[in-house]
Parts: C-alpha cells; structure tokens; sequence
C-alpha cells in the first residue's frame, strides 16, 4: 500500500512545533485581551463573493475556490479583513465605537510553497473600529511590538510608511484610484522604473516624477530625521505634508507607549493591499527577509463591504512566520511542567495505579500511567530516555503501609513516601 | 449594496460565545497535557484519498471534496482519525510505545444544519496507540470525565457497549465481515428489526437470533449488573464472553479511576464508524439528545492506512456540542480579568497615557486607552456601561505632581495615586 501524504503546499506540526505553535496562539490571545480586545471566530469557508469583494487581484486568483454541494460559490478565507468587515457591517453594526477585535486562526492561499510560505498559515488579526486618531495606530504599534518581545524575540524592527503620502502627490496631479493602485502595486513589488512610467503616462508633472523618485529613495533609521526630509520634500502637495505629520504624531506616542525598536521610514513604502489608506507597517527580524506580519489604517474598508462609512486600523500577525522566527533566533517555548509516571509493579496494582493518577491529577500534575504491562525496569529507563521528572512505583510491600516508592529520575534516588503525602512530596521538589 | 452573509451551514461566534469556545479548547489541551498526551496539528485539507480511506460511507459522500489549481482531488477533513492514522503509519512510525497524541481543530462536514449540528464544527480528539491492555480503555474514559467535570458539567454519563459482543457472536455464525458491518450501521440508527432480518438471510441460527434480540434490549445503570446479565446470554459465544469480561475490566479500573458517572451498558450499542474494535462510548448530558464526544477501541485502524498492526484507543470530544451543553446549563466559563481603562483629560495628555498603558500592561492588567478623543464624562459612562472595574484619568493638576486620579467604578469612588503606586493600587484593591 502507498504511503499517504499530505498535499502539496499543507505540512504537519509534530509535537514540538505545534507546542510553540501553540504558544504563540496563547501569547497572542493574552496580548489582544491586555489591549482590550475581544475573540471572534468566523468560518473558515465563506462565500466567493464576500472574500473576492476586496481582496487584490493577486490574492483572488489564488484562493481555494469550490462549488458546495448546495451549488455555492464558496472558498476558503485568504485573509481575516473581509470576515471581520461582514461581521462590523452586519451583527456588530450597532456595537459603541470604539470596537477592538481579534481572531487567531488558519488561511489558505494557492501560493507556491517556499521557506516560510505555506497553503495553509495562520493568523493573529487585530482591529480596532471608529477611532480616526493617531492613539489608535500607535496602539496597534505598541501590540505588536509587545507580542514580540513578550515570545522572547530579539532585534524587531518595523518598517513603516504611509499610504497618504504617495496618494497625497498624485491625487495632487489627478490621478485616478485605478491609476494610483496601480504605481502602489508596483512600488510593493520595489519595481520604481514601471511605477515612475506609469505615474509619467498618467500625466504627472516633471516635477512629481522628480519628487516621486526622491520619497521613493527616501529611507532610514533615524524615523524623525527621516520624517523632516520627506515634509521638506512634498512640501508644495498639502495631504501629503498631513500624512508626514500624521505619521509623525503616530510615531511619538508609539515611542511614549514604550515602542523602543528600530523604526526604518520608507515613506515610498506600500503594502500590496488596495484598502490602506494611512499608515502601513510590517515587522521584521533580521534573520528572516519576510515580514512577520503587517498592518496599518484602512479608513474605507467597512463601506466596500455595505456598511456606513467607519474608520479602521490593524494588524495581521503572522503566527507561523513568528515560529520560524523563534526557530531561528533559537527562541524556546516555556518549558511544560515536569511529567510524573506511575508503574503498577503488576497486574494486581493497576487498578491502584489508577486511583493515584487521579490523585496527581487533581494536584494538577501532568501524569502517565505505565499501560503497556512492562516490567518496572523497563519502564524506568523508557521514562529515563524520555526526561519523565518523577517515578511512582506501586508495589506490594509498600502498599502494605499504604506507601509508594517516589523515584527521582534526574538526582537518580528514590524513597518511600506515605500515599497521603505524595502530591506535597512531587511539589515541594518541584518548587 | 445586500449584506454579506454566512455561507448556510457556517456560523461566526460573537466575543461572548468565542471565549466559551477557547475556554474549552484551553480545558481540551490542558487535561491531554495531564494525561501526558502531546498535541500534533495536521492540515485542513488532505488528500481525499486518504479521507475517503477509512471513513464509513456516510461520511464519505458529505465531505468537502473539490480540485485544487494543481488538479488534486482534495477535501476539508471530516475527522481527525484519518490524519493522525497517516502520521502514526509514516513520519511517527518508529515512536516507541505508548504514543500518546491529541488534536484539536476544525472539522467540516456537509449535513443538513440543526439543533447543535453545523457544517463546520470543532474536535478535541485523544488517542492513545501501542497498547491492547484495559487500563488504556479505562485511561480515555477518565481523561474524558476529567474534561467535562473540569468545565463544570453536571449530570455527565457515558453509554458505552463492545464492538466484541455482537462481533464475537456473528463470527462464530460465519457472517462475514460486510455482512457483520450491514448490521452495526443498521443498529446505530437503532433499526433493530431490520438488523434482526440481516442476520437471518445471511443464515444466522434461529437460537443466534433469539440471543442477539435479547442483546440489543439489554440496557441498565447498574453497569456491573447488566454485564453480569450479558455474559449469561451469550455464554455459547466464547469471543462475545471474553469482550464481555474485558468491559467488566475496564470499567473497574475507570471506576478506581475516579469514573463515577452514570453508566449506561448497552452491550448492543454500535457506533457508526466501522473500524471500532473493542470499547465503544459516547458521553452525554441528560438537557441534549446528541452525544457530547464519541470514542473507542479501533486496533486495526493503522494497518488500513498502510502501516504496521498497533492497537489504539481514542476518544473525540465535540468542542462545540460541549459548548452548547454548557450554555444549556448555564456554566459559565472562568471570569477575564476586569479591565482597566486609561482616559487623557486632553490631547496633550494623550502621550503620558500611552505610557501608563505601558506600564499598566506590564503588570498584566488588561487596559484600553481612550482613543476617541471624547470628554472624560463620556468615556466614563461608556466605560461604567461595558462593565470596566477601573478608570485612570490623566490631568494637569495632578500631573504635576506625578499622580493621576483612580477611579473605582462599581464603588464610584475615586481617589488620587501616586503614578508610581499605581499598578500597586489596582492589584491591590483586585486581590
């Protein structure tokens, strides 16, 4: 018989990859709730048309896309956004501004399979609905900077930008939405030349296009010094001098909430998503070349989706990408608890082996029971292989007394302990 | 523009039904932890196969089938069995034994929508593999208790019966084995007389048929009475006596244990799935009809799916039904910390907030600043609605002299601090 296997594109998680999976799924439901936000769980299949609605070409032509057996056009979710704006547009409509909310989950996209780059990721989603102000992205800034050093990552940085300054200049120079979305496509993929001839064809001034190449070539570390340049240059395009300052607004009150990693400006910067409307970020580590995650404002999303007009920020943590991430910063999860076996010494035992199990249990101790009627020595240095902490052997002569043998397996002793005190004995070591 | 909805068969969870839902999946994880189970994560989408494989025929016909862009007929998992059968026969192959394994996720299944039933539903699914003995059997049984007791279920029982019963019976009159599965689908859905007439055309005896009636009407509470009852009807059967014997095992080592429910033997129970060998059990809550999980003892399973003969028992916890059954009892998941919120009297205050949120969270109190820019009358108000435990207000006056002023809500009382006693002051009044 053929081995089975799994699809292309899918992976499994074995044991210690889905622990620090897990983890991080963890940490990034106690961050959302240390910010105030609320879980919500949307299906992972959705209908074709709600998840086409807004998402970029590029994303639409790679989903998951079927026919039910009912007949619907239905797909598996590329993202969170739309999910998320059908439930504000719909059964959160009426809900009081400000509305935070996050999901954590798996999407699918038909990508072709790389290092980091899967058909099946998963997501930590954040948004925070109704608030214009820059409090609200230099929050999403401060979530994300503290989900990554609280999993114990080194070196983040953010790249950041704003989609008001490029959109600002060539509203400026009346372009069109189908036009600008265009040159920021081009930008996301770093291809400056196309985007320059596009932006020339579509009537921008000499003027713009010198302007243009400067923001494009504008970068660096220095986020303020970095900020000034830029006003100076737009400084003849007035939205685009408000988007500088936007930014800057957003960036100091990040630093008051504690964001103290580096900042690289790209004011030319813009993620591949058409709905951005202010500021966009993504984080890094140096170790890996793709972003972690990515976020910013996107002030016009729940109207595309039916609803009245609210404004929006976020951000898209992505959990597996983080994983790699710790892999290779050699980041580890908390250690779980240490393991207890229990080894009835035979047959006779079991049922008192049984009975103790639920009694460390209960004491909240992760406990094995020996159930494959190994001998005691055998099950020992199996335990030994596997790093088991503790050893309760359940024999006679000790039952006798109502006592058991409690085997330290790093220290390599053992003594016998009364059953009424072996929970405090497994703890009090343990502490 | 008409609303977007859910796709039929699909549902969101609202904040307040997400956190009963990740409360459990946390339960879920916690006690395979304490039984020393290690979780594996394995993809949504597989290869249909694999699923088609093993999964009784119903099941077959309602997955999620489709072709991906690479022309794979794949399909949406409609249960874990089949996932972590392929690993344990592949990549886990030469684990030593006992393996213990767990997963939790969503599964996908296109069955007419109803009371409790949805097309996309979630699994907490245990299995232990490597061992034939009782206290393995026993050991899901407990595990399966622990969990519904944990959440603070009240009421739980288990149904339970052994596949060996009828099996054993139906051997020994020569029906094979597709004749012998026929009759458990049709006493699943509790088709009784039609069972009856299967086995007579396929030639069992008038006396074989006379005891298998009797079997299927046997039922009770008093567990030990009832398979002492059992064990006299079939005493002809030798392989339907010794299933017999080994259910009085298991459930005198789930009772040392600590399985105090309610038990219901129904030596005539059959669960759907065929690949069942030995125990089979579902739990219930008297308030739903449905059973909360299902489990038993499949030691064939591994071999069907191409690997070498290991026995396995394994039980799958309905996430979902769980917590319906907990909404119809009205358990309450544990309580979130209470929030507090941070509230600049102006905007230039904005800034020092940031930083107290900052400092607020470190102390893993859950803070939402105001980012609306309203008066500090209306975020209180809108506050005090939404239940928030605390209010930081930050002001000039105090401001100068490093304090800020807390505000108890439910006591509405307020009180000026020390920033520097202020994490202090609300641990303090929380404990």
């Amino acid at each position: 018989m053929k081995a089975y296997r799994t699809v292309r594109g899918m992976r499994d998680f074995l044991p210690k990859d889905a622990e620090t999976m897990r983890q991080v799924e963890k940490f990034s439901r106690e961050v959302g709730q240390l910010y105030g936000y609320e879980e919500i769980i949307t299906p992972v299949v959705e209908s074709h048309n709600l998840l086409a609605a807004k998402a970029g070409e590029e994303i639409r032509e790679r989903m998951y896309t079927f026919k039910d057996l009912g007949g619907r056009k239905v797909a598996l979710r590329p993202e969170f956004t739309a999910s998320v704006a059908r439930l504000v547009a719909t059964k959160l409509r009426n809900k009081p501004k400000p509305l935070r909310l996050f999901s954590v989950g798996s999407l699918y996209r038909y990508d072709e399979p790389q290092y980091g780059r899967f058909r099946e990721f998963w997501q930590a989603n954040y948004e925070l609905f109704g608030s214009t102000r820059p409090e609200a992205d230099a929050e999403i800034l401060m979530l994300t900077k503290d989900l990554l050093l609280n999993l114990g990552l080194r070196n983040c940085r953010f790249k950041i930008g704003h989609m008001g300054i490029l959109r600002g200049i060539l509203s400026q120079e009346n372009l069109d939405e189908r036009q600008q979305n265009r040159i920021m496509q081009l930008l996301d993929k770093k291809r400056w030349e196309e985007a320059l001839n596009v932006a020339r064809s579509a009537g921008a001034s000499p003027r713009c296009l010198k302007i243009l190449k400067k923001v494009f070539e504008t970068k660096g570390k220095d986020a303020f010094q970095v900020l000034g340049r830029a006003e100076d240059d737009v400084q003849d395009y007035e939205e685009a001098v408000a988007a500088v300052e936007n930014l800057r607004e957003i960036l100091e009150l990040a630093r008051e909430g504690g964001v103290k990693l580096e900042v690289i400006i790209e004011p030319g910067f813009a993620r591949g998503l058409e709905y951005y409307t202010g500021m966009v970020f993504e984080p890094y580590v140096p170790e890996i070349e793709t972003a972690l995650g990515g976020g910013g404002r996107y002030d016009k999303l729940i109207e595309l989706f039916g609803g009245q007009p609210i404004p929006a920020v976020g951000v898209a943590q992505g959990v597996d990408r983080i994983v790699l991430a710790m892999k290779t910063q050699g980041v580890a999860p908390k250690i779980v608890k240490e393991k207890v076996v229990v080894i009835p010494v035979g047959e006779e035992y079991v049922a008192k082996a049984m009975k103790l199990s639920s009694m460390l249990r209960s004491a909240k101790l992760p406990v094995e029971v020996e159930v494959m009627g190994r001998a005691v020595s055998k099950t020992l240095s199996d335990a030994d292989r596997r790093a088991v902490a503790y050893a309760v052997v359940v024999g006679p002569e000790e039952l006798k007394e109502e006592k058991v043998v409690l085997r330290d397996m790093k220290k390599r002793k053992q003594r016998v302990v009364e059953i009424k005190n072996l929970c405090e004995a497994i703890l009090g070591s343990l502490r």
